[in-house]
């Protein structure tokens, strides 16, 4: 458990994230990490509060393959929309794969140089610290707070590690994947099941002599999505190269983006997307607070490595195993009124 | 609730179950499949007992494409491994779409004419009425008994509808696509993320007239899964054509079914694949188990429907209505000793 410094009042947070006081949203983001049980019912009040101030920006996933130069492109892209398009973004960072990363501020700034000392830039790097369900608890009410905050681009970058692409891709509206050339094998570190989700392909670093493989690794790319049945939507997702070092085609997919938003929009399917969004982000929440409960249970814990070890070495079948922890964790939190 | 002809104890299931008795192996299904609770324990027991006598077969799922004529493959690969391999086998259902197929039994049993009334084989309908969860709590448990009445395979076919491909890919060794060509583009109806899970893919009804346009898909086919990242075991999914009507090409697929069986073995793959999948079984039965007792909660119940309309409204935040559903279930619930 953390000292806290002193808190604020709900009425405190939510009039200086409409204000635009990236201190305040800052603080409000730390209130929404917390582990702290007693911050929840705040973070759900100041979070209710900002909600009818919500839904106005572009909501944007970035994914790389290992080495695609994620953090340039996303500075580029950043510089780009402030100093060509006027506008605002927000960048949050979803890394499961580092359990130290909440600390890690400095590290995540510097990997967006020109963007870290921007007025019109707000960088937030990764809370999940290997949590269960870090990005929907976290990641997702902090796009909100950001969107009230002003901000009219948020986007959400992800390492890509376990199913940090799905939570991701659940939470926005427009998912980008970067890659490279590879050699040989164009689809080489793409991981299985990412292009089925994707609303663009930008192959990076296609510059100097590197230029002509770039172009290949596009053409096969989009052969390959093609072969994919379409969107629900009926986007058709394009595959283009760019060079976020020197700033080449950036400008493009941010283009690719405002068609999409468009074309979302006129559909209809943006609302109905984000409303779907919305009713799966609390069934992921419920069965996220169900199962911590269940993991802290005194009776759940002293049994569950011994058990979890005779599932896996055969002596216990799952279902008995699941049986007998589900026992210990009811039979001592029985409803009042029976059934 | 439904009554009951008179119960086995635990030891006449076993015994039964051991002894290949088709009888007490459908009653077993049965008492797994069952919503009682008091059923689960006895059900626990049984499978715990039934444990030391599973796993001998291959495990082998079959999903295909609206039209694909899994059906009849079924039913011909079926009557092949009997006629001509000397082989029992089981077919386990999943079709989460249909509410009430818990009472086609007919419907599903005609469905293989010929295999349903062989004495070498067991059909075994879908349980799942659409419940959540239906596939880990019922047809997984069912397998494990099939294996222990002496069933050296056991088939796992699904229609494919929602997540249930992945259900039956996590507890089956070897996922096997069934799909027949189409008109211009082959992936047309099968459904993204499909082709990411695939063990071996077979384009069907290839007689006929229809024979080159399925040697034509087969090609197109196995060029778009050469662009996918080898698979963990290093099995590389092969696509071959055949024609269930005609009997042609299904032996060879059941020498890819056995040749991948051998390679999982051979490589440590198959233990350690069937241990993971234990212990997800066990962690899937422990969300459901969770998930099932919130549901019924009597206070979660009374305000479910509302706080759901008004997230999708948008006006509670998915992060309060959670937050308000988990008080009303825990706070009826409190651990004995605090926390």
């Amino acid at each position: 458990m953390r000292t806290r410094q002193s808190r604020l009042t709900a009425s405190e947070y939510v009039d200086g994230i409409l204000a635009g006081s990236r201190v305040t949203l800052a603080r409000a983001i730390t209130l929404i990490e917390s582990d702290l049980p007693s911050d929840a019912d705040l973070a759900a009040e100041v979070l209710d509060r900002i909600l009818p101030h919500t839904g106005a920006s572009r909501r944007i996933g970035i994914s790389g393959v290992p080495g695609s130069g994620k953090s340039t492109f996303i500075d580029t892209l950043g510089m780009h929309l402030i100093r060509d398009r006027n506008e605002r973004l927000a960048v949050l960072s979803v890394d499961p794969s580092s359990p130290f990363s909440g600390g890690s501020i400095l590290g995540d700034k510097t990997r967006m140089e020109r963007l870290a000392v921007e007025d019109h830039a707000f960088i937030r790097p990764s809370p999940a610290r290997g949590h269960l369900g870090g990005v929907a608890r976290r990641t997702r009410p902090a796009m909100l707070l950001c969107e009230a905050a002003g901000f009219r681009n948020v986007i959400v970058e992800t390492v890509g590690v376990g199913q940090s692409e799905t939570a991701v891709r659940s939470m926005t509206d427009f998912f980008l994947l970067l890659t490279i050339a590879g050699a040989g094998d164009e689809l080489q570190g793409i991981k299985r099941g990412i292009l089925e989700m994707v609303d663009c392909v930008a192959v990076n670093k296609a510059d100097g002599t590197n230029k002509s493989n770039a172009q290949r690794a596009r053409a096969e790319l989009a052969s390959a999505l093609h072969l994919f049945p379409a969107s629900l939507t009926g986007w058709t997702p394009p595959v283009v190269v760019c060079s976020a070092l020197a700033g080449e085609g950036v400008s493009q997919i941010w283009d690719i983006v405002l068609a999409h938003h468009t074309h979302l929009e006129s559909g209809g399917h943006l609302a109905a997307q984000r409303r779907e969004q919305s009713l799966a982000w609390m069934h992921e929440l419920i069965a996220i607070g169900l199962e911590d409960s269940f993991q802290r249970h005194p009776g759940v814990k002293t049994r569950f490595s011994e058990i979890e070890r005779s599932v896996r070495d055969g002596n216990t079948s799952s279902f008995a195993a699941a049986n007998e922890l589900l026992h210990l964790f009811m039979n001592s939190h029985r409803p009042p009124s029976g059934e």
